[in-house]
This record gives structure tokens, sequence and C-alpha cells, in this order.
């Protein structure tokens, strides 16, 4: 390796925080690490935000670099495709991608404990209940406080903020003259509840699958867990009719057995549940720079918090990782350059994938119920299977290949366009399984 | 007056805030107003960050309403149009309304100490030097900290933030759940000029206008002060070719001598002003909600920061207090009601004097100097001169008219698809001042 080592202090150990630690030990940097929350591999640590993660390729390409997906890969489980619910309990079926590919239900805090614990092998320093006071870009000075109370500064070359959608380290920015900041709140919230395991930990519904019952202005979907439980998150309005509000008057129980009947039956312990969790915002976080003062730089959700609808924002995060050490490699130690470089690169796909989240929020609680909007589904796999190298649908982009975001949005958008003149083929439900469909699309992509 | 006397904290005692207290005062309210800086009456202060503003309808009915118009028209002076120098030195003419119609310049620090001594007459006691630290909308105590650096409380029934774009009282709720928020910084920042008085205090350029030197990317206003002065302000790029970062580089009296000779004819100190005063940056600040827990209120800048292009930063935080108090009376009391009602309204307006704010630099920067944009102008003129009733150009709604700013974006957009295709027609220079040209706009407003 031809760069000089460097003193960096990463603050946030969350997923991001230690997959990086991890990627610039590798590379012989010193590396010191610090986290609010309590070490997860005490066992004293408090919930995570959100139980369960679905990784996808960005995520795993990430991890492979580093060494660390087959010992990830023991503790996911695949899902293949999105699986709806109706009210009367009719299942429809919808892949994610071709055959063999899916996205990998995984519980963040093993994956962040197999992460802190390659890291710490890997020789990044951590320390734990320690909070960031402020960041200091111009002097390289981090301040902290420990939990005694006590402050104390540490001095490095370079400083990471991988501390989340609320970040500190950001917080010392925000004040800063010409830096763009905005935080956006949807107007609906989400609650995880539980399907628990059957007997003998077996899965009281299909694993293979993302459950979705989707109910236009609101959906619950389901994870699978190693455990044969299932993580399920409400997302509903806040306010309203019906709303967190409005069914916390009218009764939890009746409203899920109204809209979510099959579910329900298997939540046994759905108000125990329902009351002891949390009811959490859903926020986007959009700023720019993330760098300051070529010293100080923003990662994850730090920089680019998004809405958890397209399953991306710790395989975004992941993937800013790769795109930096990327950066860090090719700049031959001109650490300044790559961390320009970086944000350049990497604004307008954080952006994309900001975008793409918020729309999909609407996908997945509406259109998949939507017969229209499956038949278009079908009518863009079998495009791809004329064409599999020239037709990538969007979800598959995003999700199963490493083409920039904004590319993602880009091409998307030209194929809406195209599938949507498609669609209005009169008959187009009988045609599109035919020999002869191959012609009219030549006609549109003007092949 | 059928409420009751409230207790009221007014943080800010900026140009909104003072306008407020003496609102609250009058109607009888306990009003205790703090500001950061020191009290410009003082002769101490240091500099507002800009020296004058343009007042027009908006902000004079709200000093109509507390009865200091006629105070503070004496020392303002009337702008009927716009001025346009070209880089060869010629001038044309755009008036701004009708004949009578003007917007007015006044100086900020001196309409400001109108206002704080007709506050301090009206009953509302004030503390100077007094930083806020922290306002908490739940127990109703706002915290300071004095200039001896003693920290004190105030409890209040009622806080109004009336702290400007950088608002600390903001920044006590911005890390509250599901606070919206948004600043967003332009690329192009401002410094301000001067061209000194004439001989015995005569002005050297016209003073009845508002002078443009517009250069597409970049420009130069000039708003005339009291003494004979102008104050000018250049409104260009940080970064680039040109830019303050370039012609420090190469020279900023030779880029002015370029680009603006008969301006910088008139500036004997240009380069001692260019390097004393401070290169500012241009933000907009958009929130939501502006009231928390029915208590604490943000008001002008504090709520939506704008950019200056259209001249209505300061008069919509002067309608914001037309508008509260006009709730307040209607409420009858109710203040949880009004404040509720004052948010639910406005937000909107203050949303479109925002987007307007930002499209008029384009206007003001580029168009003014394109003969097509100026035809354009001519053609709405006629046409508000056929249909003085039904057609208002936008420009007017928002300067001379208390239609709501949402409204006169609106009606704007429908406007200026009209002039599009009215502009199109072949030969419409010379058809405008013509008689049948009433039939052709008869045919295009279908009347």
């Amino acid at each position: 390796m031809s760069t000089e080592n460097k003193n960096v202090t990463i603050i946030g150990a969350g997923l991001v925080g230690s997959l990086w630690s991890l990627f610039l030990a590798q590379k012989g940097h010193n590396v010191k690490m610090f986290e609010k929350r309590a070490d997860l591999r005490s066992g004293r640590a408090e919930a995570g935000r959100s139980i369960n993660l679905a990784l996808s390729d960005r995520g795993w390409k990430a991890l492979e670099s580093v060494q660390i997906d087959k010992k990830v890969r023991e503790i996911a489980l695949p899902m293949k495709g999105r699986m709806m619910h109706d009210l009367d309990g009719t299942t429809t079926f919808q892949p994610y991608g071709m055959e063999g590919q899916a996205i990998w239900s995984v519980s963040r805090s093993q994956l962040n404990i197999e992460l802190l614990n390659a890291a710490e092998e890997a020789g990044v320093e951590m320390e734990f209940e320690v909070k960031c006071l402020n960041v200091d870009s111009e002097s390289g000075i981090c301040s902290f406080e420990d939990r005694e109370g006590k402050n104390f500064d540490v001095k490095s070359d370079f400083a990471f903020g991988t501390d989340g959608a609320y970040s500190a380290v950001r917080n010392s920015f925000y004040r800063k003259d010409r830096f763009n900041y905005q935080q956006m709140y949807l107007t609906h919230g989400y609650k995880e509840l539980e399907i628990p395991p059957g007997d003998g930990g077996s899965f009281l519904i299909e694993p293979e699958y993302l459950h979705i019952w989707p109910r236009h202005e609101y959906m619950l979907i389901a994870l699978p867990n190693f455990d044969g439980s299932f993580t399920c998150t409400l997302f509903f309005p806040f306010e309203g009719e019906p709303s967190f509000e409005s069914i916390e008057r009218t009764g939890v129980r009746d409203f899920f057995e109204k809209y979510f009947p099959d579910a329900t039956k298997l939540m046994p312990d759905l108000e125990e549940v329902y009351n002891s969790n949390p009811t959490s915002s859903l926020v986007t976080v959009r700023c720019f720079p993330w760098v300051f003062d070529d010293t100080v730089c923003l990662l994850g959700d730090a920089a680019h918090a998004i809405v958890p609808f397209y399953g991306q924002g710790m395989n975004c995060g992941f993937e800013d990782c790769s795109i930096l050490i990327k950066h860090l490699d090719e700049s031959g130690g001109d650490w300044k350059k790559a961390l320009q470089d970086f944000q350049l690169e990497r604004k307008r796909d954080a952006d994309a994938i900001s975008e793409l989240a918020l729309n999909n929020f609407i996908e997945m609680r509406d259109k998949v119920a939507d017969p229209v909007f499956l038949l278009q589904k079908k009518v863009e796999a079998r495009i791809q299977e004329i064409y599999p190298e020239k037709w990538v649908p969007l979800y598959s982009r995003v999700t199963f290949s490493h083409n920039p975001y904004s590319e993602a949005l880009e091409i998307g958008r030209e194929q809406q366009e195209l599938i949507d003149k498609i669609m209005s083929v009169r008959d187009i439900e009988n045609i599109y399984q035919k020999d002869d469909f191959k012609d009219l699309l030549k006609f549109y992509l003007q092949d």
C-alpha cells in the first residue's frame, strides 16, 4: 500500500460505522470508534430502531470486500419476492427478480455484532456509551462526554460521522454558512409488531417472502427471522381516519381483525406488543456538503437518511464505503481529493435513492394491490425475458446491480414511459404472452 | 377588547419583532422583548445585514394598523420603477405599476428605531444584548444569557420567535420529532457597496428608481438613501468565472470598470468599501410547524426566510403580523385556535413568496436585459390598460395588493401561459398598440 497510515476517528458504531472502521483498519489505518449506545455485545443494549433489514447486492458487495459475507450469509434468510395478502386472505406472489435472485432478511443487531467483532479483530479501538458533543473540522478535534459525564477530546487526521439520521457530527455543521440541509418527515409513522414462531421454531407463514398487506393508504409488512418469528411493521398515518391516533381510541384489535384478519390470527399478543413498542417517525435527510475542511466526512444515514420502502438504507450506506474506499485507493494517498471526488460522485446517487424510496411507498402500499399494476409487472418480466441484456427492470437495477442509483432512476423513467405505451395496446393482457409480442416490442424498442 | 391580557415574550427586536410587540402592546398585552444585538438607538449597534429595504403595500398596511405609517413615510423614498443600465451606459425605464404606484426605499435601522420607539411608548419592555439559549414550549420558559454571561429564565403565556433567518428560537425545536426544516443557500452571495452623495447631498443618479445593472449571471442594484447616497448591492457567484473568488485575484476595479462602467465612475472608494464590507450568503429557510405546543410561534424570517429579489422579505414578515392579529381578533381570545389558523393559512403563502423570490432573481439579473422580455412587459401593461379590473400583473399583485401570495403565484402562472400565446402572435410588437388588439385579447381571454 502506497498511502500513509492515518489516525481516524469514527463517530457512530452502527452498521455503516463498524463496516467503515473495518475497511480502514484492513488498509492499515489507526481507527478509534466511539458510540453513544452501549455495546450491543454486552447484552445491555437498547433495542435498535428496526429489528430486521433487507440486504441486497450493493450491501453484499461491500461485505465481500472485507471478507465478512460468508459469516453474514449464515445469519440471513432469502426472500425471493413479495407475497401480497388480500383482505380475504388470498395471497399473490410477485418475484423480485429472476430465478435465483433474492433479498436477504437479516437481524440488525446480529449483523452489527458480526461487524463489530470483525472490526475489533482488525485492530479498531472502540468506546461505547460516549456521546459526541462537537466536531471541529479546522482543528481536527472531536469532543465527547463519557458515561460519567466527563468531557474529553480526540485529535485525529480524519473524522467520519456515521451516527445516523440524527447525526451529532452533522449537527456540529448545521449552522455553518452555506451548509444546505433538509429534514422532511412523512405524515406516516411506523410501529413494529410480531408474528411469533410456531411449534418447534416453525414459520407460521411462508418464510421465503417479504409479506405485504397493502391497504392503499397504509400497509403491514412482515420479514422472517431465524427463530421462526416474523417482524411485522405497520406503516400508518399519525393522524386522520384511520391512524395511530384513531385506532388507539377505537380499538387496536378490532381494527387489525377487520383489515389484516389472516395476520391478526397469528398475533396473540397484539395489544401488548402494540402498546409496548414505540410509534416512530419516518425522516428523509438531505444535505450538502458532506465533507468539511477536507477532514470530516459524513457517511450513511448521517449524510442521506432515507425512508425504508426500497430496502436500500443500509445497502446505500454500505455502498458509500465501497465507493469511498475506491476513491482512496485511486487517489494514491490524497485523502483531500478522494473525499471531494466521493461527495461529488455520491450526492446525486443519494438524492436518487432518496426519491426512489419515497416513490416506492406508494407502490408497496397501493399499487401492488392493483391488478393493472401486477399485469404491468408481468409484461415487464416478459420484456426482460425477451431482452435479458437490454431490459433490466428498475427494481432489479436498484436491488441486484451496482449501477449508480441516479442512472437507475433515469433509466427507470424512460422505461416507465415505454411501459405506459405498451400497456395501452388493446388486449395487452393476452398479447404479451404470445410469440408476436416480440414484433410489437421491436417496434417500441426500435430494435 | 374581549380577550384576556396575556404575558408575552418576544425574542428578536428587529423589524418584525418590534412591529409585533407594538401590535400586542396596543391590544393591552404585557410584552417583554429580548434582543441579542445592542440597542440600535444607542449608536453602538453593529451594522444590520442590509442597509436599505423596499417597503410596499403589504408592509404599509401593517404600519397603518399601528398608526406609524405617517412617521415612516417621512423617512422613505419612492421608487416608481426599474432603471436598467446597459454596458454602454444606456438606461431603460420599466415602471413597477400604474401611475402613482411605487415601492419605497427605507433605511433598515431608521425604520427599526421608529418601531422600537413606538413600542416603548406603547409599554413594551425591552432588553438588549441578551442571547436566547432555549425556548421550552411545554413549560413556557425562555432561557437567556445576559451581557455579563449570567443565565436567567422568563416564563410567559406565549413566546414569539422573531429572531430572523438564523433563529435561536427555531433552533430549540429543530431536533423535535416531525419538525420539517430546510435551509438552502444560493451559489450566489452579495456584497454592499456605495455611490456617495454629490455636492450638497445631491443624487448622482436619478433617485426615483431602483437601478439595475443586469449582466445575466450576476447583477448590481442601487437603492436611494435620504442623504443623497445610493446603497449598491452586487449579487455575484461565490465561485467560478467571474465570481467573488476570481475578481479578488484579477482585480476588483478592473472588473467593475469593464462591466459597470457608469456606476464605477461614481464609486471613488470602491476597493476600500469592497474590502471592508463582508461577502454574505443568501439563504431560503422553510419549516413547519411554526407553532409548538400552542404556546410558541415563529414569525417573519424565523419561520420563512426568503431571498431578497422580490423585495418582500420585510413586507411578508409585516403581513404575518397583520394576519396573526386578525386571527387573534376573530378568535375572541382563543389563542390556541388563532395560532393554528394562522400557521395553516400562512404557510402556503410563505412558500409561494419564497418561490417567487427565487424566480425573480433570474428575471432581475437576466430577463430585464432582454428586449423580448421588455416587449412582453409592455404588452402586459397594454392588457392591463384594456382590462384594469381583470388583469393585474403578477408583480403588481405581489407588490401593490393584499391578495394572498399563493393566489398571486397561481394566477401569475395562468397569466404567463396566456402571455406566451399572445407573444407568439405574428407581428405582436406592432399589433399590441393598435385598436384591434382588443379583439385579439377578447379571443384569448374568452371575454
